[in-house]
């Protein structure tokens, strides 16, 4: 998704870069972290679900869940009862986040086991996740996360109705301290290995999508619609 | 790949359950929620990379990595100059983590932006980290990482040397404190919305993977492997 076409929410002008941070710098292959705005949002673009970590009773937890982008905002949902949500919202101001996106392009394998690798594409985003109660972010966040999924769906079903608002809690991560990293290409074999008799190369890995199955209950006169194809 | 087939390395037999503990039960969607060993394992086995969570300076912090299963026993590796496996090394008796693994298996598209939900399968871990020192563990358990991979490669690839070997740090985590969460199905939609003109069922999402692309500098007498095909 271009990214162009998204405005940022907070009406200022989206600069080209965030700021490199101790924690957002690597110790090792430094040349492969991005802190290009257009890389860390097309990263975060192609992708719905995240790995959101936090800090429960001195213990990380780590857990999947979809997100949304708008601008420079990341958003979360979920039930008011469950346990993360609840222990954001206990937390005054706020609670310490990472939110990870990974895609795996390829399987990088080298004549040599240490050099075997991934392609892969990641944004790492640390900040404090605050719960939003404005009443229009909050639609406007939940859009963007079924939009994030199924871009174009959220037009295209039932919005939310009061009592699903109340049971729905929405939770924003600012895109501040936010880092890409991305590996490309193929093996590096040490030279003294390149002749040893074992295959070596890339094993590209994409997402792929089967054809929409409709819902046993679903109207036949309801046709697929075009925004799936797109996916 | 079927479970019958790892030796528990251990040497127990292996129980059929895991535990439940207070963290490993959900507050919502208890139903979702499986201590199987064998499904617990299975969705470890289909996958190879995890969302690592560790906490640092008092934050969460949430990176992608590889990691091998043997038995009841979870291996991840990295550079010893690598950040996070500074700070297991520095911990003793051990670092505090979460390992997370998800495969997304559909989306759920309901006629209500509410009922939106995702097919998955997840593991969550819970546990103490610890580094491993006795060379066998470690050789073995570096095998497991490759072989999660790409089965049968580690014995298809040159062996780790000395320097190699001194270079990487692995770190153990214990299946112990573990759950599996999946859903499957259609959209749960409210009756009332049932005859809404929305499109309403799953669309299948899968991992692809397309053709090796062998190294440039291959030799051309070297196959394509089996295991390749395999996948």
């Amino acid at each position: 998704m271009p990214d162009t076409a998204t405005p940022d929410s907070t009406g200022l002008p989206e600069a080209a870069s965030y700021e490199p941070t101790e924690r957002t710098v690597p110790t090792r292959a430094k040349e492969r972290a991005s802190y290009d705005e257009a890389t860390v949002h097309s990263i975060l673009d192609a992708a719905y679900l995240c790995h959101l970590g936090f800090v429960r009773d001195g213990a990380p937890v780590v857990l999947p869940t979809l997100f949304g982008r708008i601008g420079r905002r990341l958003y979360v949902h979920g039930s008011t009862g469950s346990r993360p949500l609840r222990t954001t919202r206990a937390s005054d101001p706020g609670l310490a986040v990472c939110l990870t996106v990974t895609h795996v392009d390829g399987l990088v394998l080298a004549r040599s086991a240490f050099h075997h690798s991934m392609n892969y594409r990641s944004v790492v985003v640390h900040g404090i996740a605050t719960t939003v109660t404005d009443p229009e972010e909050r639609r406007l966040a939940l859009d963007a996360i079924v939009d994030q999924v199924v871009p174009g769906r959220s037009k295209d079903s039932r919005p939310a109705d009061a009592k699903e608002l109340a049971a729905t809690a929405v939770i924003r991560l600012d895109l501040d301290e936010v880092s890409a990293k991305i590996r490309t290409g193929g093996p590096n074999d040490d030279p003294a290995d390149l002749s040893l008799p074992y295959w070596a190369g890339v094993v590209p890995v994409a997402r792929g999508y089967a054809a929409p199955v409709p819902s046993d209950d679903l109207d036949p006169s309801v046709q697929v619609p075009d925004y799936l194809d797109a996916l």
